[in-house]
């Protein structure tokens, strides 16, 4: 699937390009201006929702509230300057490529 | 970057895997026998954890504990069989492909 | 603190009345009718700007925002048909009277 | 119901108490001696068993997570020097004396 594949990339990059764009115009400009603690409680709100959703099986509200609640993260990174393909190659290090480093993640 | 851009297919494939694992040598397996309670209960865990490190500029931090609350998220989703490709999907369709959806995540 | 230790008792007499007014007036009126899971995101909101609020040191940033989350507890209670007294009760079975149960909420 | 009108006074007394506590044997003192993000960690994680308990009606599981919320609100406004009846004073001051200052919470 190839869209697929390349969805974080475009999406950091439509990210990154916003830092220019007018906050009246575009809502995720507007989260940069208001700040880190307004993008911080879109998290929050975000993962409650998550949170409801898996607790049923409607597939599309648990799609679209995880694409949500993905979204925001992307924006907390790209505000704070990190690429989120590190966020992808931290999970891959710890788990995806061996499949023996489960417990890196445990807590 | 290659193995960036696959990490999210390999990861599902050994989180796939894992529903055959014993929950006593896998923490992935221990969750899926635990639980969708439980796995609720790490998701939430994990995103106040992703809102205090965002609050910081520890940027290691801030990609470890993203690191953790995305793998809990498709822990999740393998968990409630759906494909986390599919979250990938919703995201380029509101956002990335034409960069103009914005409103559509708009809460 | 005489009003002070009859505010819970105060609050949930009010909440109960709600349960007769119009929605289109009254904010707890329109958060029932709304359910309970609009309710439940308000205490994922709220909790999510007590840790946000928590992490600095504005006393009054702190107050205020404990009093929405505790609030939207309370709401979640009284619609659920719980008197709020009874989690009191609880905290003080299991922590306040002796002081030496603290385990209980250990976690 | 007399003494769940002085809870509050006595488990804010005994977490003051604990501030002088051995944290080997005591976990309010742990807590303390971890600090603020930890207590903020478990803020989040209580509130995510009540967004799912509240989800449920079960109504000992929601009076038992809704104790273990509060208790470590609690935990966090005596770590702060910030004496919880502030929060009901707030409570009381927005909502419950008069029962029409109800936008006052609205967000």
């Amino acid at each position: 699937m190839d869209s697929t594949e390349h969805v974080l990339n475009r999406l950091t990059a439509v990210l990154e390009q916003r830092k220019e764009a007018d906050p009246n115009s575009s809502y995720v400009a507007s989260l940069y201006r208001d700040g880190i603690d307004r993008i911080r409680k879109k998290i929050g709100e975000e993962a409650t929702e998550v949170v409801i959703a898996v607790g049923n099986t409607d597939r599309d509200a648990i799609v679209g509230e995880m694409a949500d609640l993905w979204f925001h993260c992307l924006v907390a990174l790209v505000h704070r300057g990190i690429d989120p393909a590190l966020v992808l190659a931290e999970l891959d290090r710890r788990f995806g490529r061996s499949g023996i480093e489960e417990k890196a993640v445990r807590r």
